[in-house]
């Protein structure tokens, strides 16, 4: 169901495709973007008559089968595609669609194949993802950006205003460099089938498809086509102002002001950094309804004194990705992106702002 | 907040009115129909240095107050309207509305008093509110219809496709006769206020206003103008066919039945009723999705054969109002309306459906 949409230019994919063989049942959901392959092995719960293909509306089979009265149930296809669905007392009749018309899933090859464990790539998805453009605009910038060498991962998104990096170390890695992007959508819906998963999964790649297969599902993205931009050089190698916060208490400010910045046209937060009174205030305003001015407790502030205004809501969704006790930031000048980073920062997870010109 | 709207024709209506005196501080908040006064009565929580009103708007002076970052909070009206909120390091100054201008709040004499019991008020809503029509074609179907005579509160509700009327016998009642008709709207609301109330509540009413006053806090709601209908009329005083269900079979039967209904122009449902076999069988189709026959296990049957067909959400939210193990249908003929009463009635909840023609 994660792969259906219910609006889709391809009328059989608003189905669920269901191929029974002599080894179980395998149920298949797409949206062309995103391909799922469910299987269920053949066993005392799964008993096989006869073997056949169906293409059910899948929001229909999906809702019959949960509301079924009793846990056990028989499926039989008759003819022109009518398929009965019998459960206690309750008998149902739904018209089929031909499973030769589905559309085939994408062949990958198994030349290209490695491991990633479950939790670490839901955490990697996870901690970049929310950064990935939702505008079509720049189509490259929907995706998140994977590059995989010397037994390290790098993960990046981007939507140009705000960046996540997030470098995690692997074992047994593939021996070639491996760079691909992979649409946000396709990781949002992976990141959710992910959920419980903390084994290894397998990947296979081809030059245009990426396949995770996780136990008995498969779970097929395209791969967005061009190359990403550049962005190690975007990260600044030094600062001029350093700031360490208590994350949980500069996100409760961060929400005051929000609620007064997300009422005026621009959605700016300005922070007033000022190391000799070793004071760092937030400022929040709208004009119509008022505005807040936060002190917030820094625990450590070196550096030059800074006024700079960026969009709350950027801070807040890196602070939410890090989970982390403590921040720093660390600025160069009022114009230039800033970064945040965990305080006990390995170099492995960053976070860039664009901050907004106010005057 | 329960009675503030984001949307409304009068702008001060979008705030909530402050008034504090040397004993506490009033807050209200009105919509029109609806309006709530509540009181916090003056102690070592509030406390007080001078008198004075403000209007603020509300939904920003909530969400500050919920987002503070201390329990206590100082509060102070400076010039031009402009109001502080102190908390720890946060500082707010919102623009507030001169308390002048705020509209008054009905007047609702004594003369007209009497008492219930909270829990019996929020159940008389929800057994009845649902079924309140919510088109504004015929306004005094919007609202339920109350009788409260000889020491006994009678409620209806109808949309003209349904009816739900329920009676409780009370003790000390009014001397009179009260006849009126309440939003059901304000029913929605109201019930939500009583979700945590079993005491007693005070219930004052004038002309076309009724005042509810639980503890501290003071609901008003406008009175619908208009006769109601005459309903007693349209509630059979006998029947051919009856059949006793469990509840929770049928509910469930509905659901599923209701599928393929929805997806129908008509959304409509038939049930077979053949006394003969002891049978009961309901149907429902969709042209495109295909059917459904579900046969239903039924506790006692009497009566006549019978065919009829009826909308299964009606039914529903009937079974859902009644929460009781057993229901009885009872039938007069194809396209007479039909009754739903719990099994044990003592013809003090009885439900009505009108049934639909398919031919």
């Amino acid at each position: 169901m994660r792969a259906i949409s219910s609006k889709t230019t391809i009328p059989i994919l608003t189905g669920i495709k269901l191929e029974l063989s002599t080894e179980g049942l395998i149920l298949t959901g797409s949206n062309s973007d995103i391909s799922i392959k469910s299987t269920v092995i053949k066993d005392t719960e799964l008993q096989i008559q006869s073997e056949g293909n169906i293409v059910l509306p899948a929001r229909f089979f999906s809702e019959i089968v949960k509301k079924l009265p009793e846990s056990i149930f028989t499926f039989e296809v008759k003819e022109n595609l009518q398929t009965v669905i019998k459960s206690g007392s309750s008998e149902f009749l739904i018209n089929g669609l031909d499973a030769d018309n589905y559309p085939r899933l994408p062949q990958v090859s198994k030349n290209l194949q490695f491991e990633l464990n479950g939790k670490m790539l839901r955490n990697l998805i996870n901690q970049t993802n929310f950064a990935v453009s939702t505008q079509e605009s720049r189509p490259i910038l929907t995706g998140v950006h994977f590059v995989i060498s010397n037994n390290q991962v790098k993960a990046v998104a981007t939507d140009s205003h705000r960046l996540s990096q997030r470098i995690l170390q692997i074992e047994n890695g593939p021996d070639n460099i491996l760079d691909f992007i992979i649409p946000g959508k396709s990781l949002t819906e992976l990141s959710r089938i992910l959920s419980d998963v903390d084994d290894n999964i397998q990947i296979q790649m081809s030059e245009n498809q990426i396949l995770f297969t996780i136990g008995n599902l498969s779970f097929y993205s395209r791969l967005l086509e061009g190359t990403y931009p550049e962005t190690d050089r975007l990260l600044p190698d030094s600062s001029t102002t350093d700031i360490t916060f208590n994350s949980s208490k500069i996100f409760s400010a961060l929400e005051r002001a929000s609620l007064l910045t997300h009422e005026s046209r621009n959605n700016v937060v300005r922070l007033v950094i000022n190391p000799e009174l070793h004071q760092v205030v937030l400022y929040g305003n709208s004009p119509e309804v008022g505005n807040v001015e936060e002190i917030l407790n820094v625990d450590t502030l070196v550096g030059e004194s800074l006024e700079i205004s960026f969009n709350p809501d950027y801070l807040k969704s890196a602070l939410r990705a890090f989970k982390t006790d403590q921040i720093t930031m660390k600025f160069t000048q009022p114009l230039r992106p800033f970064t945040v980073v965990p305080k006990e920062n390995d170099g492995q997870f960053v976070q860039l702002i664009t901050p907004v010109r106010t005057f």
